[in-house]
């Protein structure tokens, strides 16, 4: 899988959230980094055929006034043009994925009913809800970054990973596939083999026990 | 009262919706034409001494993927900063109202649950009911323009009448203020003093009936 993560920032190389995120990608060869304030005015042809290659498209911005930056602003009118969106058969970017990975210096809890901000996260992304709606994307959970400069060592090291996976994974919310993902990286290695046979195994035991949990509750309701 | 119109529109020019709109604007007074995209880049002084000269900010543009174009979403962190904003009593914009013209090219009904859209405006300008919750700013329910190309001649005359109500009066949505609003056109002028006065004495009507029906209402129910 490719994803193409459309980043929307003006001052990017002050953001350390944003320079944290680029250099957890980096490692990976199947992302690319594709920083929109540093490509205008848009190459239209260019960043048809990147999007086009993509499987994924991950909207990447801080939020200013609960909203994308002026270049994803930018970028989506003067890209996303009607013939190249649709077509006959109903839209050239139908069956690729559309993350999110939102970044905000107030606490999470202060998007929803009652907190300082009021609203929700989703409510703020409708918008793109109805863009993917439109032209057959299917959405993704957001991933949302609060607060990056008061996060210790160890949820930096939890982003990462978080990040790595929303990246990269089919469908990064799945717990089996996040398993597989860490499986995937401790193997083949003589250090960290057994650890990766062990969670194997964890993992093997979760979906048994799953299935049969599911088969006594399917006897009981016969 | 006075109404700064905050249009983002990047080719105004071309534009009929918006020629229209500037022309209805053209001979009010108390209503200044601000157009964000002639501006740019911001002079963030004269921008913040625009918007505390107003007592109604009107935010102006077409929906470009269901949001307002760059310009807006480069004036909005540029302009209104935190120190700008906030102060000790809560904020330099308390107080003022602040309203919305979105145009589409969309009939209305699409907007809708089941509408080919599928989403309601007020879902897409959600960003800007936590701006004013924060800033302290009244919203107004948006003025929306629907296929204005396709409109009649009548059609556009009523929108020119509901355009210089919404940028001149207090309550643009109450029947009293707009039925004022008529016989202040129709007054001091021998062709229409008779309309006036026919005007203000059915409005007169109305209101006393509603009197009546109320106390009849408040009877019943001791």
């Amino acid at each position: 899988m490719e994803t193409l993560v459309v980043v929307s920032h003006p001052e990017i190389e002050k953001s350390d959230t944003q320079q944290f995120l680029k250099a957890s990608a980096a490692s990976l060869s199947q992302v690319v980094w594709h920083h929109l304030d540093s490509r205008l005015p848009f190459d239209v042809t260019a960043e048809q055929q990147a999007i086009t290659s993509a499987d994924r498209l991950i909207f990447q911005f801080p939020l200013y006034w609960y909203m994308a930056p002026a270049s994803l602003h930018q970028w989506l009118p003067d890209v996303w043009l009607k013939q190249f969106v649709y077509d006959a058969r109903g839209g050239l970017l139908h069956g690729k994925s559309l993350g999110f990975v939102v970044t905000f210096s107030q606490p999470a809890t202060a998007y929803q009913l009652g907190g300082s901000v009021g609203f929700s996260i989703s409510q703020f992304l409708t918008p793109y809800a109805a863009l993917a709606a439109k032209t057959g994307l299917t959405l993704l959970p957001p991933l949302t970054i609060a607060q990056f400069a008061n996060q210790t060592d160890l949820e930096h090291q939890q982003l990462l990973v978080r990040y790595q996976q929303y990246s990269t994974l089919d469908h990064p919310d799945r717990p089996d596939e996040q398993a597989q993902w860490f499986i995937d990286r401790l193997s083949g290695n003589a250090d960290t083999q057994l650890l990766a046979d062990q969670l194997a195994a964890q993992t093997d035991d979760i979906d048994r026990l799953r299935l049969t949990l599911h088969e006594l509750k399917a006897g009981e309701s016969e």
